[in-house]
Formats: C-alpha cells, structure tokens, sequence
C-alpha cells in the first residue's frame, strides 16, 4: 500500500483557488495565487509549492496580517520603470501584476524595472522569469522573501533572507534555460525535510550558534543560520552573500521596503513591517533589440547543447542545465498528475474543513499510486 | 633588505600608458587602459591589475590579434539599449567607451544596457560599476573574458570563462557597496600564486582530470579545470555554474560575440575569434527614478552599518561589507603608493626595455619599504 496520491495539476488549481476564495481573494487573483503554487509542484520545485499553503500564505491571513484585496498602486513610474506598492497582499498576486507591468514596458520601451514594496512571499521566483519568455524577453526576478536567515561570512546574526533571484532566456528546440535560486547554500525548506526525516545535513548548509558549520537541521533550524552560497570563507562565502545583499539593494533598499533584517529590529514608523513582509524586483529585457529573436534562440540552443554533451565527470552520467529537470518534471506531472506523500493532501483537507471548502476525496486504501485525481467545487447554487 | 617598492600611481599610471602608446593606442585610449589597471592595484585586487600588463593585453599586441586602433561601432540601439562591435581593441578601452555609453543613456531614459561583442579582457569588473556611481546610478558589468576554464557540475571539461559579475550601489557616509566576483569560487590567478608559493590549494577551488576536488594547484592549473562557486554538488555548485551561464547568456549570447568554449570548437565564420577574445553587459539604472538617491543612500548606510555590526562567529573579529576592504587600500595606497615585489617592476622594465619607454629607477639597495617612487616619460622632444 503506497501513500504517493496524485492530483490534476488543474483539480489542485481550483481547490486552492477555491480556498483563496475563502480567504478574501477576488476570484481573479485567486487563480493567479494558485497558479504560481501548482506551477512550482508542476517543475518539481515541491519546497515553493503546496506544501508552503498553510504555513506561508494562510497563516498571515489568520494572523490578520495579509491583505486579501490590496490596492496595488504604482507609486512612482517611467517608460521603462515603476516603483510599485503593494499594500500587504500576496507576494503570488503584486508579483504576477509586478512582472506583467515590467513585461509591458519591455515591449514598449526595450527594457522593463519594476521595483515592489509591501509584498509578502511570492513563491518561486522562476515563475516570474519565466513569464518573459513568451514574449520573447529575458526575464529577471528577486525577492527578499521575509525573515533574515541567513549569516554573512564572518557573521553568526541571521541578517539576510535567502534572497532568491532567477534568471529566464529563451531556447528554440531546447527547454528554455531558467536559473532559480537562493543565494544561501540551501532554501531553509531543506532543512526541514532532513529534520522531518531524522537525516543529518551536509557541513556547509548551516551553522550553530557560534557560526560554525554544522550538520545537524535541528540545531541550524532552531538557530535559523543558513550559510550564504560558497558555505565558508575559504570557498568563497563573501560572494553568495554579496549576492544576498544585491537582493536586497535592489528590492527593499531601492524600493523603500524591506531589507536585511529590518523586521527584527522593527522601526516604529513602518507598522506595515512584519515576519510576512517582502519586497521584490523585476526586469524584463528584448533579446530583438540586440539581435534577431530566432538567432539567439539558436546560439541558445548551441550553447545549452556543448554543455549538456561535454565530458562527464567520475561517477556522473549526466550533465543538466538550468530548467532542464523542471521542464521534464513539467511534462511528465502534466499528463500524470502531480504525486503528493497521504499527509500533503491530509494537510489540504484540514484546510478545507476549517474554510467550508469540499475536501479532496481519496480512495481509503489502494496498491501503487493513484490515478491523477480531480476536485470540483461543490457550490451552493 | 626588503624588496618591497611603492610606486605613485599617478607614475604608474603614466608608465603603463606611455608603454600602451608604443604599442599603438592613441594617447586618450592608452590612458583609459591604464587607469583600469592602475585602479585594481590602488583598491588591492592585485589578481587584476598591473601583474597582467605582458600575458593579458602586451601579448596580444606581440602576437598580433588585439586592435590597437579600433573602430568601436554602435550596431543596433534605442533609448536605453546598445549593441557594441570592440573591433577586437583592448577591453579596457572597449569596456569604458561602451559603459559610458551605458550611463549616458541611464542618465536620458532611466535605465542603460549596452552589450559588447568582439572586445578583449576588461581586467576588474568592478572598475565599470563603480563608474556609475558617481552619476546616482547602480551599475552592474558582467564579462566573458575568454578561455573557457570551469567546469560544469558533474562535468570535467572546461566549458566556461570565469565570467564575473559586479554591481555598485551608492551608499551615502559609508564606502560605496562594490561587489566583483568571479562565478568560479576564486579566480585563476589564486591558483598561479599558490603555485608561485608551493602551497596546496583548499579542496573546492578546482579539480583534476577527473572532475575531483582536488588540493594541488600545479594539476589544476594544468587542466584549467576550475570549480563554479559553491564547489561541489552537494553545496549547491549548479548555482555557481547557472550564473556563469548567465553571465554568458547576457555577454556572448545576446551580443552574438563570445560565449562558453566557443573558442575550442572555432567555428570557421568567426574568424576573429581567439583565446583573447571577450564580450561584456553594462547596465546603469537611476536611483532617483524609485526614490530620491539620498534617501537611498540613507538606507544603503543603513544596512551597510548593521551588517557590519552584527554578532560575530566564533575566531572572527570583523564582519565586512563588499568593497570596504578596497576602499580602504585605495585610501592607504593613494596616499603611500601602491607596494610591489620587486620582480614585478623588473617585468615592468623588462617591457619598458623592449618598447622603448624609459624604465622605473629604483634604488639598487634600500632598507624597509621605498619612499613612493616617481615616473616621468623621458620624452624626445
């Protein structure tokens, strides 16, 4: 008896829909939220996706700290960039509004900058990027997603987030190349799969309390101390922490939003400031300004191709570019479904009891997997 | 007896141009070069200044490839965008006209980018973001400077240059924010000096022939197998590598110029294509177009500062900011000169012998360090 169900990545679409519905969303921004949460499970990146629901997006709104219908405003704007407010609502909705603006000034202007404060988490940031590649765009995203949690080299005080940025450029036959990362070794979501399943870490992910790398999650979670990318000065910790701070500068501090760790230190005269808070970046650029599209598709492809066919080192068999694996994660949950552990979709149902949403109905004992599974609401009228 | 002489670097500065003038350039050109390059010593970033004079730019003029007089043509532009031809003149000369450019068009339309292709080593990344600061701009330079010398993960063929990256940001009592980092965890010059020294390198920096971490730098040099930033699978290495190929996306790809290993595979209608060759990204963005630059800079200090004076780890004394350090050798080295061994000038003088440029006279013996030795061009005429 297996406990891996799987879901349609569009029944799943419509629950949390659905329930964002309960929450306050409009309906509109409902479907943005739950699309940027599916499509992360969809390219495999399960530590942006469903499984962040509770603890990342309804918690705030049961705390009365989220805001279900923000007015998104633009503060300050230019052909080619705008300051944007985004009055505490879902990182998932200002950002997708954010990337949309920053795409319409790269269609009109060449290049796109949108600078976002007052947001909250907005997922994973290769799903902005990724945005600007129907367009025929390079795309860039950055968020200072909230809590510091991350030490500078030298450093034993969590003064950063992990500080995600992506970058988006557009391949002809290739799968398009799409970096997402943190600019701390690991994303702390890392952390908490070791400890959940009584694994150590490798030294390099974090640290004790005294700064020291360690290989214990629990005491790194306890601690939240996440080493910057490069893990110890002698490898070059200063640079995925120097990455951390480029974030950082080009959201919070260009956007007079969050930054560093701000919220721990709490100035009095921005309440708006909480654990939840997050401030973003976008940039969208047209590749037909420099060369023709098609073009740079091709060398795109040449250059994804010689690194994927150079020689492989001891022990390896395969080399990968970026976006490689999501794209094939992509297409296989596409047409199979999306597959969850029993205690994902026992979590959602929790949910959907405490909100008035109809719960996602799973055979009570089966052998293998499941079939994909689909969820229609069961409204009134 | 020490053999450590101080040079003034305005002496040096005129040396160095006076000796790019025999090899051609204009007087304007050869004075943009050497500032480059003086600059990197005055901040300390010795691994990209005068020691490179002969094998990265005088080599290339002895074998004939790099253009002391080129054509530096605007191919394709738009309010904020350029695409730049270096005719394969020198990358300091190319790399400062096209950020120029860049920052020109910031200055009219909020936003810069400009592209280089067919340009030479740029030297220090950093020098180009930094030029932005003093307009209220964030500045960022990115470079593929030739020979692909990193490895992809799992890989054990060089398939990347180390491909720098900085960004600048303008902070306002404390140093500016000036972050230069190769995509490699350290440079190929770190691994020359270990060499020089006889010392092993730290397990991380690069690998043998067999794509293994490895502690010998003779071996690594050896194979030009360098190890993207964060050094090995299980540390997040592919976020190293994935920004390397941004880096090459944005450079060669989008330029049509130089990217990956191109060079190893000379492709037969790229004729200029050499192991000197390199192209470059610039992109300026104006502060004031989100908020006014003091505000910003009051908040770049504040961050600045409490980085700075956050806890310690354990066996540390000092937690610091990207390009505090170089600030404070340029403030020590301005004023005393900039300390070199004295093989160093002997190459100087070996050059200076060879092109006819009257050489740096230093005390044959001296005790301590020299008093900051002057240069004047012995000028006929």
């Amino acid at each position: 008896m297996t406990t891996t169900i799987r879901l349609r990545a569009d029944a799943l679409r419509a629950f949390t829909s659905e329930l964002f519905q309960r929450l306050g969303l409009p309906a509109d921004d409902a479907a943005i939220a739950s699309d940027v949460l599916v499509r992360a499970d969809l390219r495999g990146v399960e530590t942006h996706g469903i499984r962040n629901l509770q603890k990342n997006y309804v918690d705030h709104f049961r705390a009365g700290r989220a805001n279900p219908r923000p007015q998104i405003r633009v503060l300050a704007e230019s052909p080619c960039t705008a300051l944007v407010d985004g009055d505490g609502g879902l990182g998932l909705v200002v950002g997708v509004r954010a990337m949309d603006l920053c795409i319409e000034k790269a269609k009109a202007a060449g290049v796109g900058i949108v600078v976002v404060r007052r947001s909250r988490h907005f997922g994973m940031a290769g799903y902005y990027s990724e945005r600007c590649l129907e367009h025929g765009l390079i795309g860039v995203a950055m968020s200072d997603n909230g809590d510091a949690c991350v030490v500078p080299t030298y450093g034993r005080q969590p003064m950063l987030n992990t500080n995600p940025l992506s970058v988006a450029a557009p391949a002809g036959e290739e799968p398009d190349f799409l970096l997402d990362m943190a600019t701390s070794v690991v994303p702390g979501n890392r952390l908490a799969r070791a400890r959940e399943r009584g694994q150590k870490i490798p030294l390099g992910w974090g640290c004790d309390q005294e700064g020291t790398p360690c290989d214990d999650p629990q005491a790194v979670l306890k601690a939240r101390w996440l080493l910057p990318l490069g893990s110890t000065p002698e490898l070059s910790s200063h640079k995925g922490y120097g990455l951390g701070v480029v974030v950082d500068i080009l959201t919070g501090v260009l956007g007079g939003g969050l930054y560093g760790n701000l919220v721990d230190r709490a100035p009095a005269d921005e309440p708006w400031l909480d654990r939840g808070s997050a401030a973003h970046f976008f940039l969208a650029l047209r590749v037909d300004l420099f060369r023709p599209l098609s073009d740079f598709q091709s060398t795109m492809d040449d250059m994804l191709r010689s690194l994927k066919s150079s020689e492989r080192a001891s022990g390896y068999d395969r080399i990968y570019v970026h976006g490689e694996k999501e794209y094939e994660a992509l297409q296989e949950r596409s047409q199979h479904g999306i597959p969850y552990e029993r205690q994902v979709i026992d979590g959602l149902n929790a949910l959907a009891a405490e909100f008035g949403v109809d719960p996602i109905r799973v055979p009570a004992v089966f052998d293998g997997e499941s079939e994909p599974l689909e969820w229609k609401p069961a409204r009134a009228g």
